[in-house]
């Protein structure tokens, strides 16, 4: 995820504020070193394991392939490396897997002498379409510098290149843009440094699981393992960040398959060191050159009311009291933010929020009205906020949680929910939405068989507004399973993520709506992620739930 | 110069053939390593400076400037580092002179987070259109990879980046190729590690001198002194090798400015140790990554010849004959190819040698008939032999060269020159050329007062075929100055070289045509050398015949 709403308001404002303003901390004075120092402790260290393509492909134009086009076998690795290269300028080498590390080709004269330095542009792809669409004109809203074309000068040879950024990619297309008539040369050992902080190996699933289950679960364990690097990244290609949405939903994957606790560790203390100085948390963190906040950012409200639930769900994985216990402050700012917009029926003035330059996230998906999706979120993190404390015997702090509960869940329920309709609605327009039903259904605010009826009428609501993205469609699975509606559950599972499979996913995407295959947040659908953190919960739902997803 | 001839046949033929032949090497076993050892020892250490530019500038169209485009001050540097870059895209630097080195600049964060990489484009040009005339789609005849277009990708703030390459240029223009609307950033410290093994200061020009010949003298200097690695280049920018012919030119202007001997020592000893099998020369050599001549490429017979003449003059500039007895052999045996296509009358058969896949350059110039100029450089690097020989006491191993220079003499004489129009001719369409006269006046088969008679009619002979370039009209302006026309040779130096001052050269043009700003050997003017060594004699000329030059 990258913000990419007109941010020039914020920018304008934000950037006439000191970075530091002389506004008191909200954590005591050390707090946040001694927390950078435990995030330090627990870095990880990366696993390198040298790759090798398996295969040349031809890209071939196929209005059935994902995007458009597809990747055949052509040849033999070997061959590319023994004939002249300006015979095979174009050539595309497959390395038959989502890799993600350091890229080195080797160029050798073949005869005659070199005269003069070689040109090449070298295009790293997740997915097929990727090496085949041209980048330029440009028109994607996000930097075009994400793109993984590099173009490279020899001036040497023999020469051992190594392309000095980290890439992810499936797939790389070296094209020929400058030779001399007078000599003829080789591209060989072609290799990737791979690098994860994947270690561990999860557990096979039941013989009994499908081949289609396997193969989902397959396909999110690849994707979580790639973005598994000294932090949960969001996307190995694109962002390469932190981000509190993602960890939260990469941690519950991760209890459920590498079980890799440490790094959910070091990404909690980070968040927290780095937070705002008024003790709210930042939305996402970078690493290099040195751990920083994208400072200045929006406040993005859902994804700090997450944090709470990472850290209890991290207390349960693990049972490390002193993690929770030293970050307990941390969720306990969190809650004070829940009455800033709350109007007397205590029901979330989303507008409000937003002209205050708040930012809902949700989902990627512009027409979405946020009101309610948001009551279900502060409801959600306060109730796993109350139980974390309880675990921590610190209930008397968040004293006021019980009473905000009850006035939330009612103000939900008398205001956000139309019993004509039977469903949840919000904002003005009174918009009915899977994101709210989602929501408000995790929030608990109806029981088990009213969320059952909502979420059905829901279903046949053929104008209710759907869910953006994978990250969305998540929450929406869940909201099923704890409805008990377990076959809806694993029909979006296998129809949504297995979509993705069965049109050739090697790690999930970021962005996917079955209709819609050039979809993009950013204008421009090959500057998507297409190995994307929050599209990895397969692995957890098929893990945690065995006897809804691992049974034929 | 770059070979540039058709030359798949050659190829073929060539890559066909072990790269050493089982022939017995011409030199005794051991003699390479010996002379290779030599040349190692003798390089030079190379002066590092740092040097940053000296104002922004804009490039202008303008129709009566080289090629069309001026370079005019725009600004201050400080300027362009303190503000954003964004606003900046396109930027023009200019470090106010010629230099050639290692090119790095700083990219900061200026406000907000980086939340994205950045993508840059650099052009460096020797001049002004070098950095405005776009070089795609390219139609040259040369590697593009020669042009110095560099793109980079930042993933990091702050970012030092170093292009790798050695780059040639006094003008670096930055684009800006992809950047985040969300953080704006700076470049700044934009330096160059410049390099050059000239050392030492050369001696002032007379108080005399008229402020051009003061020009052409100090564009000549810089020239050379850009030329001046770790061996005579030809040109930094492009070749960046050593060639006989220029080296020969480069050592003529060293003798008179610099003095650096050690590096002609070095060059001659390069150019012997690695030389073809049957002891005849390479026309040039590659430093990296091991000293190696360009193989299998076509004997270059007039550079070979040429050599003779500079081991004689460096033996003339240093008295070391300890060199000049070392490599004599390599002398003696360039001699033993005079023969090889020469007729019952003592002329050069041009045809047949090409047609043996000789390489006859003498010029650029795809109209010149070579015949006689051919003549003209065998009996002038005859001559040049003997008086070697006699220097070194050797003449009884070249004693067939005094009947060889009598026989070729007349030949030239009988065959070659026409009576009636008082000039000399070539090939079976009797040209009449630049090139034929100026090298048999130098090879002396004229005496002086009728060699006068031959240069004015020349210069009367509106059809003559002219020089295509500075290396032919070097060898013009020494028939000038033997046949006694000091005053022509002084208007060549100040109407051709002055021409290229006037139009703003910093160094000399690899070629240049008064009349065809556009002019280029390789189908694309931005890929000529703009710092070239055989271009860079006017300081020899200058410096050696102060009388001609160096008085108002």
């Amino acid at each position: 995820m990258t913000f990419t709403k007109p941010l020039s308001k914020f920018i304008v404002i934000m950037a006439a504020l000191p970075l530091f303003m002389n506004a008191q901390d909200h954590y005591p004075a050390g707090q946040r070193e001694k927390w950078l120092d435990i995030a330090k402790e627990n870095t990880p260290k990366l696993i390198e394991s040298i790759k090798r393509p398996v295969s040349p492909v031809k890209l071939a134009a196929d209005a059935k392939a994902f995007q458009g086009y597809k990747a055949e076998p052509n040849g033999n690795v070997a061959d590319v490396y023994q004939k002249s290269f300006k015979q095979q300028s174009g050539t595309v080498l497959d390395f038959g897997e989502h890799l993600t590390g350091y890229f080195t080709f080797t160029v050798k004269t073949l005869n005659s002498v070199q005269d003069a330095p070689l040109r090449f542009k070298l295009t790293f792809g997740e997915i097929p379409s990727e090496v085949a669409v041209p980048f330029d004109p440009y028109t994607g809203g996000l930097s075009r510098a994400w793109l993984q074309d590099e173009t490279v000068t020899v001036i040497e040879l023999p020469a051992t290149i190594t392309i000095p950024r980290r890439l992810s990619f499936r797939y790389v297309k070296i094209e020929l843009l400058g030779s001399s008539p007078y000599f003829d040369f080789t591209i060989s050992d072609a290799v990737l440094k791979a690098t994860t902080s994947a270690k561990n190996t999860p557990a096979p699933l039941a013989t009994a699981t499908t081949d289609l289950i396997n193969k989902i679960d397959a396909v999110g364990l690849t994707t979580l393992k790639e973005c598994m690097q000294t932090v949960f990244e969001d996307g190995p290609k694109r962002d390469r960040r932190l981000w509190i949405g993602d960890v939260y939903l990469q941690a519950q994957a991760n209890t459920y398959s590498f079980k890799q606790h440490d790094l959910t560790k070091r990404c909690l203390y980070l968040l927290a060191a780095l937070s705002q100085e008024d003790g709210y948390l930042y939305s996402n963190i970078f690493e290099a050159p040195q751990p920083h906040a994208q400072e200045r950012s929006p406040f993005l409200f859902d994804y700090a009311l997450l944090y709470n639930v990472l850290l209890k769900d991290y207390l349960a994985a693990t049972n490390d009291k002193q993690t929770a216990a030293d970050l307990w402050p941390v969720a306990k700012r969190q809650m004070d933010n829940i009455t800033t917009y709350l109007d007397a029926n205590g029901v979330f003035d989303a507008d409000k929020a937003v002209k205050n330059s708040w930012w809902l996230f949700v989902d990627w998906n512009d027409k979405l009205d946020r009101q309610a999706a948001l009551q279900g979120v502060m409801i959600f993190s306060m109730k796993q906020t109350l139980e974390l404390a309880k675990q921590l015997g610190k209930e008397k702090e968040v004293a006021q949680l019980p009473a905000l509960i009850t006035k939330m869940t009612a103000g939900a329920l008398n205001k956000l929910y139309d019993k004509k309709q039977g469903v949840f609605i919000s904002g003005t327009s009174k918009q009915v939405s899977y994101a709210s039903q989602s929501w408000l259904i995790l929030a608990g605010v109806v029981k088990q068989k009213e969320a059952q009826k909502i979420l059905k009428t829901l279903q046949a609501n053929a104008t209710a507004v759907r869910p953006g993205g994978p990250y969305l469609y998540h929450y929406y699975v869940q909201a099923l399973i704890n409805s008990g509606l377990t076959a809806d559950a694993k029909k979006v599972i296998t129809d949504y993520w297995g979509g993705m499979v069965n049109k050739g996913a090697d790690t999930f995407w970021e962005v996917y709506d079955p209709t819609n295959d050039e979809l993009s947040p950013y204008n421009f659908f090959p500057i998507n992620s297409y190995c994307h953190a929050w599209s990895c919960t397969p692995v957890y739902f098929i893990r945690k739930y065995p006897e809804i997803f691992q049974t034929k």
